[in-house]
């Protein structure tokens, strides 16, 4: 691990802050930062954009120069030792002459894994790992939970009364938060890869589910709906706006051609639902590293009794609903005190005049 | 209204912060601080402790001595013009020589109500009122309240999941929040004149309803049973623990002889429920300034239907509890969501490990 000085620590959360400014556009690649450094100061930044473009790395020594030799660079990842779409980084790091690499964290990447911090240090090289590694692994967490469990992370996005309502009796909902909740959601949406939904949601409200932020440059999500007996294609706002979708449907069905339209079989349960850790395999596999739920209580509800919500963001609207207003989780299957599902509030803030849970089962 | 300095704020603020040192046990007066000052310096202060007792004004004027003649005097209220239990406060500023005297508010009590403003003017003494008057009216909301309204100031407190639950379908409840919620409902019990439940709750939890705070001394607060037909009283956890209680029933039920237990008849509407502003006037007239609500989802929700809450203090636990688990309110009547009740959030702050609100319709 190494003694950390605080120089180290700043250069380090720079890099960290570097890294954040992809997270709209690196999918499915990793977020990382790089701060190259002499005597303290940095002297080249950089921040990977795009997959298939420059690494973090790259950028760095271009801006630092001939200043990159005898440097230490800042990584909040392991710099890449293999040539995929573009050479290791590993060997830009040591033909540039840097003289130490602090990384955050390793690549689990299979790839990657250890390979770079090698070739440097082959290299002669000084190298030391995992200074602020939380936040790195924090800040990738899509990503790593993609290569190390085979699922992309998976965030529930909920908003309800003060009282647990999300809807009245008879569908209404327009409009339960305000309009800085619903901007902000825009934002969540935008560092997605894909967005998630049921086919009840689908038939009911017909929405669009594109990511609509207020400024930067993102990739569309991709939508994603839960649509066993395909039943939903009359409704096509999900299937609007300029960003691709992908149904998921029962493999006794063909699905209709449908130009730019993507379907896939996912295997169904006895009870006629998705196997949803299977649903989640299959995104992975899609190179998904987060994905963002936007739906009914019954999906949202079978996703934490399955285990798979990594993090529920949960807008409360200073209202009371009332008890003949919808509920916001069904099919918890809760019975008892004891079974009640605990969360621990990672994040409070009021956004507009709502209020805004980050939440993590 | 005057133009008043930085002193004059600085002095006021501390006289509300010593007033607020009464809040536990002044009722049924309402909180009074006085700091006497000298070119800008504190000689004296004081605050009103309990009815019955030296006003806020004669503590401080003691304290200062023959420092308060030529001396401003600040005061959270008008000072007294009557010989009540004490002899007139604006008498005392007099007689001591008081050349200024800042109020943040009239006391609107009809044995006062300007007459103490006008007896200090009399005598000469400068008088400028409304200095920080919004926090010196919400500080004694509860008093004025029963003055001005003839009603007292209602509190609901409510403790539910973040999905809005406040038990199970079996009626299984605790604890939905932690340790530091529950010694932080103690002191809104404190302060409160009167603890109001409904006979749902005394016969499914026999609660004691006596105000526990830590540390403090406090005058224990009249317990309130609404029960129309005094089907509760053989649980008894109501009318134990030293603090007084009060049945309301229906008139036409002749109550039992309970010794030192109090019984009110208060009409029934055509519904057979109580009249909760009936209620409300009836607990007025025994000197009740704040009520504090811990009941049931029907009477929560007839208290917000009614437009008596006048706040509601929510815990909000981090759970989640299913659409099993029973609502936070019952027979709002809310049906669109145009009917849906806006609550401003007054404050938002952690507790331990819930989330606590204190919101106004």
């Amino acid at each position: 691990m190494g003694n950390f000085t605080a120089t180290d620590h700043r250069l380090m959360a720079r890099a960290l802050r570097l890294a954040e400014r992809g997270a709209w556009t690196t999918r499915p690649n990793p977020m990382v930062g790089c701060v190259i450094a002499q005597g303290g100061e940095a002297v080249g930044e950089g921040f990977h954009q795009r997959a298939g473009g420059p690494h973090a790395e790259v950028f760095a020594l271009r801006a630092a120069g001939e200043r990159a030799r005898g440097a230490t660079a800042y990584v909040t990842l392991e710099p890449c030792a293999h040539y995929g779409r573009t050479p290791p980084c590993a060997l830009a790091l040591v033909e540039a002459g840097v003289a130490r690499v602090v990384a955050a964290m390793g690549d689990p990447f299979p790839d990657v894994d250890g390979g770079g911090f090698a070739l440097l240090r082959q290299a002669g090289i000084d190298v030391a790992v995992g200074l602020m590694e939380e936040r790195a692994r924090e800040l990738n967490r899509g990503f790593l939970s993609r290569i190390e469990r085979g699922r992309p992370f998976v965030r529930v996005k909920l908003a309800a009364s003060l009282d647990g309502r999300t809807a009245m009796a008879s569908g209404e909902s327009k409009w339960i938060t305000g309009p800085a909740a619903r901007a902000d959601v825009q934002r969540w949406r935008a560092r997605a890869g894909a967005i998630l939904t049921g086919a009840a949601t689908v038939l009911a409200d017909d929405p669009a589910l594109t990511a609509r932020p207020e400024a930067g440059e993102f990739l569309p999500p991709l939508r994603v709906v839960l649509d066993a007996r395909l039943r939903t294609l009359e409704r096509t706002g999900v299937r609007e706006g300029g960003a691709p979708t992908l149904y998921l449907h029962d493999p006794a069905l063909a699905p209709p051609a449908l130009e730019d339209i993507q379907f896939a079989a996912a295997p169904l349960q006895a009870d006629g639902r998705f196997d949803l850790h299977v649903v989640m395999a299959l995104l992975a596999a899609r190179g998904i590293n987060e994905v963002h739920v936007e739906a009914g209580p019954t999906l949202c509800g079978a996703l934490l009794a399955a285990g798979l919500a990594d993090e529920v963001l949960l807008y409360l609207a200073p209202l009371l609903m009332g008890d003949g207003a919808r509920p916001l989780l069904a099919g918890l299957g809760i019975d008892t005190m004891a079974q009640a599902l605990p969360l621990e509030v990672a994040d409070l803030r009021s956004v507009g005049k709502d209020l805004r849970l980050l939440l993590r089962p």
